[in-house]
């Protein structure tokens, strides 16, 4: 979630921080998604909700199988949202450049669109095609070493605010989507540290698994 | 260690993987060694060995304790480089802006600096205040969740390789200073990306000897 970073592509490459909204840390969880050492994390998919002025909501999505052009620098990536912001987004995905989609939107269509209904009440009813579980990263959720123990589904999705936190009411958007409160470690760290965090939980658990095949 | 990484004042910030030499992986280096959400990690110091061209080799010291005007995006570490290596570099450590360092030397320099010598010959002679623990993150290496299990050295130093890896002579000196082995999962990470789990481990770690107390 990008609380305050900009919605058209008019924003510098240079002043990322700044007049593009704290775009540099939205920037850098693209990379903590999908970088491997000389190689990309193919299975793992990236949704940014831009909430900034002067168009918002917005989300852009990079898709680690597609994505290209893409290296680990900020700038790579901030010029990869530059270029997706620079289309007229609509309520459809659009593509903008191999991998990298946009969309007008906010939090809760992205949850609709992920399909995400991991409440109780719906367990039995969920396809084997959308054992989506959901999982919101807070510093007081449970460790991630203890609640994902034994459990590696199908797909999973991590919800990971910015500086300035999720407001009350995507909590609550959150929660009732049926959501897992975990976290990372006894600190308190920023958004593209805990998604390296979770993604090397993943990385051993599949192992795990792989191992037990 | 950097080995392509510039060693003068003169680079661009909007080119940090270009003309700088892949700058922007040390760059991500110092961002992933020292901050913690709204904190820095004031324990921790992280040293670049920069061995590109015009005047290798140098050092810059990043200490968490004193660092300031260091923000998380790329290009404020880069600045804050760039700002050290427009000093005349002597052998001495010299400070740019607070808490940033630089000096001449290279890997080797660096070990005899810290007083690295934890090969099993020296291990009685190891003075309280030099127990320093030697860890070289390798893909081949044991795991860290298993190689520290249970220890929590006094000090702990971390050596990472940039995209092209250690030379054979730089391995070489790792390991006759007696350096462990170490890998953070079962897929071969950006060195950034290792730092992050390194932390977190010892976050973990320490955690449970402040649980102990």
């Amino acid at each position: 979630m990008g609380h305050k970073a900009v919605t058209d592509g008019q924003f510098s490459l240079n002043d990322l921080p700044g007049s593009a909204g704290r775009m540099d840390i939205l920037c850098r969880c693209v990379n903590s998604a999908l970088f491997l050492s000389h190689d990309l994390r193919r299975d793992v998919v990236i949704y940014l909700v831009l909430l900034g002025e002067p168009e918002p909501p917005k989300i852009v999505k990079f898709s680690g199988q597609d994505v290209r052009y893409l290296n680990p620098d900020e700038r790579s990536s901030g010029s990869l949202i530059k270029k997706s912001l620079e289309l007229k987004a609509r309520i459809r995905w659009k593509e903008s450049t191999p991998g990298v989609w946009v969309r007008q939107g906010d939090l809760n269509d992205l949850l609709i669109e992920l399909n995400i209904n991991a409440g109780e009440d719906n367990e039995g009813s969920v396809d084997e095609g959308t054992d989506n579980k959901l999982y919101y990263l807070l510093e007081d959720g449970a460790d991630i070493r203890d609640k994902m123990e034994g459990t590696l589904p199908q797909r999973a999705t991590f919800i990971l605010g910015d500086h300035v936190g999720m407001t009350p009411d995507e909590e609550q958007k959150i929660m009732d989507a049926g959501a897992q409160s975990i976290n990372v470690g006894p600190l308190s760290l920023h958004a593209d540290h805990c998604i390296i965090v979770v993604n090397n939980e993943l990385d051993r658990k599949n192992n795990l698994r792989k191992g037990c095949d």
